[in-house]
């Protein structure tokens, strides 16, 4: 347990109770993502007890590229728009998570800055988790570090399939690729999807102009046949898209390294 | 040190010599690279005695994506090129690498097997490494694993902006931002600069079509003043490309973290 003594001293019963209440509620939410799935029981209590759960509204800046880093995040759920913004005063999205994803942790690598800024795009539950923790429990416990490791080269690997992406694939491919993620993998029959977010961000983060997505979307309905009204898609089944979507790629789906 | 016990046994003086003479060499080239750079010496010792030199010759293909992986690699000099190939048959290039660069390291978190093909672009000499050995040691040691991480994040950084440069960046300001990477940062006054590979690679590497590279390559010729004569180029100084490239992108140079 990571409450200072002092702390622990001057709290009454009902401060302590809520305070395990918290948490065993933050821990359930970290079990959920691949970092501490598996983890020890006493590594997980050591993180959880030092973590505090924040609600933020969409629009909210957590933190911009450079600053100062204390914490990283866990998305309990909500979407997080992460961006930079170049010398010409142009943004681009790096990425767009959403829940179990983490984010704020490669800080510790950067001089304990922000490598990007954070902006809430959709309400949004975190976990706030302070990064001196995550260096202290990596040194101490070598599996934790292990499964570091194995969670950045996952992302790696997804990276390098979004870059494939950029060469290989269509827009409308691209479309296709990104609503397949939304779906259940091995889903069966009809699937009903909703965009998560708006579409000028979708376009952003699929490196599209807004205009460019929008024609994509149409050539899209009309190659595959899927339903799109507004921001509601159906899907016969996975078939549909996946057939379209994956000969430009070099996953098979189910695809198993992208989130 | 790494040899088994029974050919430490069977080897006459003057293999034993060959063989630590290999050592130390192998250690010399391994500290050159960020994650052997100030590591401890027992662990560089065991990394360096259990490892080998490999020469080869372009056009030799080292691994194929999803083979069974048992080495990674550590480039001593030459150029290696990491691609992939989507269901249709087309190549996506994953990576063109260089000296000091290390591949093949992550088909541990890939069931041990590689992630992506490597093929020799220019002639190469090469360190292979067990990745047995890599295991071991990160699992032993806590300070490998930290390092590790922050190599992986550094390259994450740099997939991040690779990725911002396809939206912000136009097709000439990429090339220039390619070239920038050949130069030494902080070099001053006129630069001479050799393709270091064709172009046809170098396109698909930037992710453009050959004909769109040609055009490119002229636009960024006429806009900036910078000389080309075949794979020879010749800049008046560093600002004659970065204040050209650098503008559309969220770093400033000397790019911190570019290869």
């Amino acid at each position: 347990m990571f409450i200072d003594r002092q702390r622990r001293y001057s709290m009454t019963n009902d401060q302590r109770l809520r305070h395990l209440d918290n948490a065993s509620y933050i821990k359930g939410i970290l079990t959920q993502t691949f970092l501490f799935s598996h983890m020890d029981e006493d590594v997980l209590n050591a993180f959880s007890s030092s973590s505090s759960i924040k609600h933020v509204k969409k629009g909210h800046v957590l933190f911009i590229s450079e600053e100062e880093a204390s914490c990283f995040y866990v998305i309990k759920n909500g979407w997080i728009k992460l961006f930079r913004e170049s010398l010409d005063g142009n943004e681009a999205v790096v990425d767009v998570l959403n829940k179990n994803h983490i984010f704020g942790d490669t800080s510790m690598f950067e001089n304990d800055t922000y490598p990007y800024s954070a902006e809430v795009v959709e309400d949004a539950e975190l976990v706030m988790i302070p990064i001196a923790m995550l260096k202290k429990q990596i040194e101490r416990h070598a599996p934790l570090s292990l499964k570091m490791l194995h969670a950045m080269s996952r992302f790696r690997k997804q990276q390098d399939i979004e870059l494939e992406h950029r060469d290989l694939q269509n827009a409308p491919q691209r479309i296709g690729c990104f609503l397949l993620r939304l779906c259940k993998q091995n889903a069966e029959g009809p699937i009903l999807l909703q965009l998560p977010y708006d579409k000028t961000l979708l376009a952003a983060r699929l490196g599209m102009k807004p205009e460019t997505f929008s024609r994509a979307l149409a050539r899209l309905r009309n190659e595959t046949g899927i339903v799109i009204n507004g921001s509601n898609i159906e899907l016969k089944n996975i078939e549909q898209l996946s057939s379209y979507s994956c000969s430009a790629c070099s996953s098979t789906y189910p695809c198993q390294d992208l989130h």
